[in-house]
């Protein structure tokens, strides 16, 4: 998508050079920064440290920073059965910089089978780049396909309301390009309509603690030209009761088999106000995300409790100063404990239909099963 | 209730200077300041700048101020005629600092009729003065009788979890005493139930965007010795799913004579939530909290819009800091507009209880009337 005018992906590999470019995300949106990542070992501090973050995109980076541990195992040996040793060695190293991410270990592991299938090591490090290519292409293309899939209920939604006031798309979080490689998952949509010509206005809430929305979402909108306002995580369900929501669309970190949707905590809230006041609450995803193991999420989905710091402090540029160093401010009295659990479970029965790459279904076991025959057969 | 382990309120009359004294709110959590204000002007500017915020707080410093009015104006004159003409001016220039608080204009014009009914100049002195202390005493007796009222509630929801595990209660904003004289409306049942031996834990909300839950509300529980964590506003829902809420207590704005409740921003979220998972979700008010000309809530009452500074800006002391100075730090791109509505309306249907200094009703109508026979013959 766009930045400053020019298109841009979260990783990308320089044509030039050779290197591994990433967007720096730390900064975000006070600094825009690029950086090269040189080494397998720097691809794991930029995914440890959260450089990058969503899962598309650390898959991606992932897949890229095994290319750069080809090229490191290339350099250092010349027998086949040491390469494949030791860059299965630097597949456990990147693994363990983020050890749930799911599609970390899968990039990884395409790359050890790939890269493994071919003999000569000049061709190993070739495929590498291929299949980092092939992840990130893939990525980019599964996003896109959520967009054209998406974009038929929210063209639907705005003939209904006449086809001339502005859609109002309510999201929560960043399931936007920057936790992709390209488009996002949530965003996509939201992206074809505009780019499609229809008005679009999007209320970006802040998404505390970490404040995705107020950061990313609106960055990334923002650079796209795509008008939005930003508003805290309560004001959702008062905007759904004076009948400025159209619909609500999010990403999600998980979606059983029968619906159930994972997602940054709150979700949970907006998609019982959407309910209440009858709107529509889409949540979009790449296949990647469904969890074929899963019946019940919530009683079933473990539910990650983060740093209580994430809750009491929190960090953003000074009013007053006008470089973009960041400021961290602690919020209320130092002796008060804190709890912050990290994502919540929306219940199938909430949600109106989840958007993939594959099309549109409803959201239970049955529908998605007719999406996806092939895990019906594996069953 | 306790700062420091002293009992205060949030407004009271020293007795050897005969100064009226108010916790300046502004600084907390992170400074605890009293002030002495001098004059009316004074009085004017701790309710405009907000030194003082809360209905019932209002209108106690408001009540306060008319005594200092009074002093000022028998410094002036010694013609009860003047007096009067002079005393109701200042009465509007403390109205028009904050000119939509119902419980200021009320204050004002109980002082204004109580001592126009006296001649004597020292005599309406002495009697401002009085009503300074009834209003006061009235508020916080009000406050202490809801706590009355809404603790076998709260007794018999612990007994029914086997009476043995703390009973876990979330609140949303402040409705604590701070906001009013003494108890305060929501805090009242949880620090009745606390100072009588049920282990309570509350739930704070911080409520973005001013945060009155991290500041104001955690602060006092702290203080009082209430066990209590710190949430993101996104948190209650996961928290009930898992069971982890026993029941929701918050304060209102103004409710209407059928039991909608008007409230900070946010408010409706939890009640839905509760609503869903079957979790009792009470709202505590002083009965001069109800609007008896108002039927639809979310239809008729008209809400608040504040500056989007409140959401896109943010306060609290610098993390690395060792002082109490508050830094005021900017979350998010300068670019993006954001929107800001302060309030929004939670449907009677959600509401399971009322608890008021007459008793506890359900939110209807017929409930609300029965407990307020008088409103019934006025209408």
């Amino acid at each position: 998508m766009q930045v400053h005018g020019k298109p841009y992906r979260t990783v990308w590999i320089d044509s030039e050079t050779d290197s591994v470019e990433i967007i720096d995300q730390r900064k975000l949106p006070f600094e825009f920064k690029t950086v090269s990542l040189s080494s397998t070992s720097e691809a794991g501090i930029a995914i440890r440290d959260m450089w990058v973050r969503g899962a598309g995109c650390i898959g991606a980076v992932a897949a890229h920073g095994m290319l750069l541990a080809a090229k490191e195992c290339l350099a250092k040996t010349t027998n086949t059965s040491d390469f494949d040793h030791l860059f299965r060695q630097k597949g456990e190293e990147l693994c363990s910089t983020r050890p749930t991410a799911m599609n970390l270990r899968w990039a990884v592991e395409r790359q050890l089978r790939e890269c493994g299938s071919v003999s000569l090591l000049e061709e190993k490090v070739t495929r590498a780049r291929e299949v980092a290519h092939e992840i990130a292409d893939e990525d980019a293309e599964w996003c896109r396909l959520i967009g054209e899939n998406g974009l038929p209920l929210l063209e639907e939604i705005f003939e209904k309301k006449g086809g001339q006031e502005p859609l109002h798309i309510l999201t929560h979080c960043n399931a936007g390009w920057l936790a992709f490689v390209d488009h996002g998952s949530a965003t996509s949509p939201i992206y074809a309509a505009h780019d499609s010509g229809i008005p679009v206005h999007v209320w970006v809430d802040e998404t505390r603690p970490r404040n995705q929305g107020a950061r990313l979402t609106a960055w990334e909108l923002g650079q796209h030209g795509v008008p939005h306002s930003v508003i805290v995580d309560n004001a959702g369900g008062h905007l759904m009761q004076q009948g400025l929501v159209d619909l609500v669309i999010t990403g999600t970190d998980r979606t059983t088999y029968t619906g159930d949707v994972a997602n940054k905590i709150g979700t949970y809230l907006k998609a019982l106000a959407a309910h209440d006041n009858g709107i529509p609450f889409f949540v979009a995803l790449p296949s990647s995300t469904f969890d074929w193991e899963t019946r019940d999420g919530v009683g079933e989905i473990p539910i990650e409790e983060r740093s209580p710091a994430e809750v009491t402090h929190l960090s953003g540029v000074d009013a007053q100063a006008s470089d973009s160093e960041e400021t961290e401010i602690r919020l209320g009295p130092e002796s008060s404990a804190a709890r912050n659990p990290a994502f919540d479970v929306t219940p199938s029965r909430l949600v109106s239909a989840l958007i993939t790459e594959r099309g549109v279904c409803e959201a239970n076991e049955e529908a998605i099963l007719s999406l996806f025959p092939e895990k019906r057969e594996a069953r």
